[in-house]
């Protein structure tokens, strides 16, 4: 089949066999899939990864279990063990034996099929296009959020970042009827949070007030530090961005202002489905370009460029 | 009087003036005064304070409210305006326009005299001696952390840091029922918490397993990667280190294991001195020595050097 295999030097679409099968385990044929930064990051280096990149998708069961055959459906990322302590207390995404889609020790989505564990899958309601179900798993990501702290309604919330996780992320604050504002540098980016009635704020004309929730997904590394800068006394950061190098951090105003922070990562995917069903979250305006398989390098460049927003690969 | 008086270069006792009237204050004749680790730091530079040092004392009110008066009391160290929205909302400790004793803008307590607000005041109970009662301020510190998150009886914990505060969180934690091991450098102080019955390692035979959660108090900028190392996926840190400096951090841990980061400063004052009342907390065990306000200087030089616990400086 073909796919966008990443070799530790360059990503190519070449052939390459199709998915070994595995334990209860499906094979889907994909429809489309999402470039996530992460995927520009792993380009670079991050994990060392070597293989078929991609962990954003939608397609369809060609083999597994009867009830799934032929269902179209979108997959969570962290293929667990299922039998460690993590596992056994709901902790899947954090079982240690992990292997993770198109990240860590297992193929991805930019290709014509996919494997992926069965209790992974979740199918798509009808009424769910392919082009929003393709973002199940980055808006699983921003509802993980909600997972792990309270946002009453209400609070005040910033949301640091205009890129395609700031966007979703301040949605959905915002469904569960906090006060939202969102700083980025891109005014493209920004007209399209203001058409989404979300409050916008040029990065240059930021002048932090001290905010209950300071989201950080700036995906830069001085973006703790302009966290740290915005929240107020007693204030939660939530860091979502993974690929910052080391920062140098004065952990001082964390100390005095009893600011807890709070690393969050990926998400449930049914209160993200559930969003995409009734359109509490809006996603088509966050889909910048579509490329064929073919062209999945030129998916990887554009996203990379300055202003991309979500470049989906159309697989099938 | 005669006060312990920082000036910007040297800490020397001298005659200062009596402590200035201010509203709603009482004056306080100090019986007993703690060295605090801060105390070390101020005199290096931090806060850039002037003034009398000292934070954590007992004494008698000698000027104040009728029901308060002869009475022995401690003091918070906030003096917090009371009438901005964090003090509305019972956040003193955290009020923008706080002085706070013997760090910002308010002279301490290594004097015959301190003044204090009134409502800072906590009268002492006849069954706590001086010696106990003198670490309140320190212990009411421990017990924030109960305050900030739920620790479950029978949930593991290690506290990095043998000083003064880490022994009183490890009791604090042990009091409410966590298995509670302390990592620390210091034979004799590690042997202290091993007659309180608190498990001990050593730090250089200290492996990190993953622990729910993991109290930074080792005063070392350091400190953050090793509780990092110890943290386990979704668990908690807390930190207490305020005067760590710039540290390069690698976020990355952080956010990919789910971390919760929660800064840690001072603390309620009831549960502290019950816990001084009801024996829950051994203090006696952690004086180191005790010397007079004349020689007060000399107390901050015991104070700084490996090895020492708390030295308590007698005023009255």
């Amino acid at each position: 089949m073909r796919a966008l295999y990443f070799d530790g030097e360059a990503a190519r679409v070449q052939s390459v066999p199709e998915p070994e099968d595995f334990p209860d385990s499906a094979l889907v044929r994909v429809s489309l899939a999402g470039v996530c930064d992460t995927d520009l990051q792993l380009v670079k280096g991050y994990m060392d990864f070597r293989g078929v990149l991609g962990h954003e998708f939608v397609g369809t069961v060609c083999e597994g279990p009867g009830e799934l055959l032929d269902r179209r459906v979108v997959g969570e990322i962290n293929f667990a063990c299922r039998s460690c302590a993590f596992c056994e207390t709901g902790l899947e995404r954090h079982c240690p034996n992990r292997r993770v889609m198109g990240i860590l020790d297992a193929d991805g989505a930019f290709a014509e099929y996919v494997r992926v564990p069965v209790a992974n899958l979740h199918p798509v309601p009808e009424s769910v296009t392919d082009e929003a179900a393709v973002f199940a798993e980055p808006l699983a990501a921003a509802f993980e959020i909600l997972e792990q702290i309270d946002v009453p309604a209400g609070s005040d919330c910033l949301v640091l970042g205009d890129g395609k996780l700031g966007l979703l992320i301040a949605q959905v604050l915002r469904s569960v009827g906090a006060r939202v504002r969102l700083v980025g540098k891109h005014r493209e980016k920004l007209a399209i949070a203001h058409r989404l009635g979300i409050e916008t704020i040029a990065h240059e004309d930021h002048r932090p007030e001290p905010t209950s929730l300071v989201v950080e997904a700036t995906g830069r590394s001085d973006g703790f530090d302009r966290a740290i800068a915005a929240v107020k006394p007693r204030g939660t950061i939530v860091l979502k961005t993974t690929v910052a190098a080391h920062a140098e951090i004065d952990l001082a105003p964390l100390v005095i202002n009893e600011i807890q922070v709070v690393g969050s990562r990926c998400g449930p995917f049914p209160p993200a489905m559930r969003a995409l069903e009734n359109g509490s979250v809006d996603v088509a305006s966050l889909i910048h370009e579509r490329v064929g398989l073919a062209d999945a390098q030129e998916a990887l460049r554009i996203a990379a460029s300055p202003g991309a927003l979500k470049v989906l690969i159309e697989a099938g």
